[in-house]
Order: C-alpha cells, then structure tokens, then sequence
C-alpha cells in the first residue's frame, strides 16, 4: 500500500469538493492518503469581518508568515480547525470516505518550539516580535495516526501544533505536511496550490519547471516567488527526512491527484 | 475503573481554567473521563459579531433550540469544534492531560437523523421550518471511543453529529452527552450548569432539590424552566439507557466535579 500525504491549500477559490472526490477515489482504489489543510482565505476573511485584520511578517531570509497574536491564533483556530476542516471531514464523509478530522493538539499530534521572538523586516527596519503563536513542528505522534489509519479512518490535520509549553501554536500547512510525510516515510508528498507548480517566470504559466532533481532543490529557493518559497522549503525538509516524492500541483484541475501523480506538476526525487 | 461523562456548559461566565483543573485531578486519581462540551455563548457572540444574529425556537412541547440555517452551522462549528473544543483541550494539555479533541463527524462518532421539519412556535403560531441542521443523535461509536481511552487519550467532544445523509448537524449537548453515557453503560453522567441543580422555585438558589428517584424523572419536568427542561430530558434518557446515576450541578465552583460527586447538587439514581 502506497502512503500519501497530501496538502490542501487553503487559497481562494479551493474547490473542495473537486479534490475530496479525487481523493475519495484514490482511497476506494486502496491507498492510504493522509491529508492536512490550511485554510489562509477563511482565516483572512474572518479576521476582516472580526475587526482584528490580518498581518502578516517576513522573515530576515525572507519567508512571510502570518502575525499571530492570541486573537488571531483564535480566528485562526476557528476558521481551521472548525470551519475548514469539518468542511472537508463532512465533503469526504458524503463520499464514502471515514474521514477524522484533527489539529496537533489532539492526543500531542504535533510538537513543537514556539518562536519565543522573531526577527521581521517591517517597513526595511528590523523589529523583534515576542507575543506571537508561531512555530515550528519538531515531534509527530505516528503511533496515533498510525491507531487511526488501522482503524479504517482518514485523518484530515489542521496545521496547529502544541508548543513544549502545550500552548496551541500556528504552524505552516506546507512544512506541517512535509513533517508528518517524512515521520511516517510517506512515499509520496503532494502539494496542491493555485498554479500548476513552480513556474520559472511567475506571469508564464508554460514556464513549469517538471522535474527538479533532490540533490538541488537549494538552486530553485531563489526561482520561488512569496508563498511557493514554503512550498519548496517544505519539500526540501520531506526529501531531507526520506520521503521519496514530492509534488508541487495545481489543485485548479479536474481531478487534480490524478493530474499529479501522472507528472503534470513539478516533481522533486 | 469507574467511568464517567461530564457535560461542560457553554454560558456566560463558565471557568474552563478550573473545571479542567478538576477534571485533571480526577483523571490522575484514575478516573475514566469523556468530556462533552457546549459553546452557546460563544456562538451568541460570534453570530452577533457576523451579523446572523442568534434566534431560538420553541417547541411545541415547550423544549427551546437554536436555529440552524447553515450560516448558523458554520458559525456554531467554529465556536464549539473550533474555538471552545481546542481551548479544553489545550487546558487540559497544560494540567498534563492528553486531551483529545473531536466531533461528532470525526469517524462517524455520532450518527443521527436531520430534522426535516421543526415545528416551532414563534409569536404564539405555530410555523414549519425545513432548512435547519438540526437533529438528535442516534448512535455513537462507542469502538472509536474505546480505542481512543485504551491508547490513554481523554475524548473532548463537541455536540455536532453526521445525519444519516453525512451532513454536519448541530445536536444539543446535554442529549449527546446522555446518549454517550449510555452508550458506554458509565457510571456517571455529571452535568454543569450555572445554578446548583434543579431548583423548586428558580428565583430560590436554596430550593435545591438533592434527589430525583429514577422511576419518578417525568414529574420533574414541569419544575424545569428554560434550559434545565432539556437537561432532565437527557437525564432521563441517560437513565433508561442504564447509567446509574446523573447529577445536575454547578460549575461555577471552585471544583465542580468533586462538588458533585460529594453530593452537593440534584443526583438522579
């Protein structure tokens, strides 16, 4: 049996329902998918009508990550952990699909370090941020998700870690996802986004790069543009941690797993 | 190993901080705990805050529901499954518990059917409404729920169960709570509230009645006002399902659960 763990983006305009069908399908076909999610649109949207908008930070290395104060870390929870994942628990259960929807808080799933103060570039001037929930997945508890898949259940993870303080954290969907692919050595990591991969030129969507070999994925962080820089970071640490495959995807598509375990994506092994 | 249900209240003013400090001890003292959970007030809060504000409907028995439509579903999924559920569980974590969130749609724990047509009355005529996501659990997977305290997890359970088509429906938690004691032939099923039990007269917190005979709940009903209406109905389901013993009580002091268990509130038995 195949193992794959795939990542749903959490973008405007996710059809949910087009890619729990396709997954729906792999799992009826017999393997054995485990899905996390982000759910960045929803959580936009709620904290604009919450009256708390939405920040966001970029790294001195130049990654950007949400601003995550205890208000927002508990829109956050609200839109990924109620809405977004029982969303797709309930589309994947209509389905036929046993789904089980989870956050890392469940049962210690995920553990990690809360970044105690993060460096961020704001207006060109460095500033040091000392309240947020942010962090990083350190520990997976495979032998829980291993309980559930035994028991015949999908489990659908949203990307909320426990700190080591077992403070519920705001962790990145695409590095969450890489982590737990590379503790249960998934063959397979697949990454859905809006564009059909990473694209040498971000305004040419025939640009696709399809094939990046895993000894150079370092080369092609610069190629990256915003959010794709996570993406190929988390690739980078899955291939580091075993993972054998990793996907960069459009999940835009009709059946967009299908779509990508036929190469129509870029591919890192 | 006694096993005990305890029904979390979701009002104003509820203490999660030491209720689960409570819980933790009794979980440290080897007690077998499931916690159910509402979020009412938190719902309240957030449909304010949206812009759906809340309406509640009256039975034509007299028993009081909120309504449903399906902005109000996901409103009530981000406070109960999203909010409330992961901040229990984060609580507990921090008293050393290895808390473990979930749904009812989480690997079909509770199944029930949808309300096709609710009968209410709203300003004294009686109207049929049809598109609520309402309804009344009918089965629960007590197997999920063995495999999960076998591995040493503690189920927090927020009240949404899949209907019989596998649509999310919003189920009253004082009845979910009831049906999973039942389900699990516990011991116990405690109840918090915000007064001390069933009251002969509610504006007399001194009219506490301290027992109920099981063979005589239904005479009960009519002292019931508002809410508690519906918590002797759980009651009294618990007991025909076989629970020995349910009590009604405050979860406004300093341990709750203690408090009740010593007696001090209304035992059914």
């Amino acid at each position: 049996m195949i193992m794959i763990v795939i990542k749903i983006g959490g973008s405007e305009g996710t059809d949910y329902q087009q890619i729990c069908a396709d997954i729906a399908a792999h799992i009826k076909a017999g393997q054995q998918i485990i899905v996390v999610h982000g759910a960045s649109h929803e959580t936009n949207q709620l904290s604009l009508a919450l009256n708390h908008p939405p920040e966001f930070l970029t790294s001195v290395s130049g990654h950007e990550s949400r601003r995550t104060d205890r208000k927002t870390l508990e829109i956050f929870i609200m839109a990924v952990a109620g809405k977004i994942n029982t969303l797709i628990v309930e589309t994947l259960q209509q389905q036929g699909i046993n789904a089980f929807g989870l956050t890392g808080c469940d049962g210690r799933l995920l553990m990690g370090e809360r970044k105690k103060a993060i460096q961020a570039m704001i207006d060109g001037k460095r500033r040091i941020i000392r309240d947020d929930y942010t962090g990083k997945v350190e520990n997976v508890n495979t032998k829980l998700l291993q309980i559930l898949c035994d028991a015949g259940y999908t489990p659908v993870i949203a990307p909320i870690a426990l700190s080591n303080e077992y403070e519920a954290i705001n962790v990145d969907g695409d590095r969450a996802a890489a982590k737990i692919a590379g503790a249960l050595q998934a063959q397979e990591l697949i990454i859905f986004t809006n564009v059909p991969g990473l694209l040498k030129d971000v305004s040419q969507p025939d640009s696709l790069i399809m094939h990046i070999p895993k000894t150079n994925i370092e080369r092609y962080m610069d190629i990256a543009r915003g959010r794709m820089k996570k993406k190929i970071l988390g690739a980078s640490e899955a291939i580091l941690e075993g993972v054998a495959c990793v996907r960069l995807t459009s999940g835009k598509v009709q059946t967009p797993l299908s779509n990508a375990l036929a190469g129509n994506c870029t591919v890192i092994q």
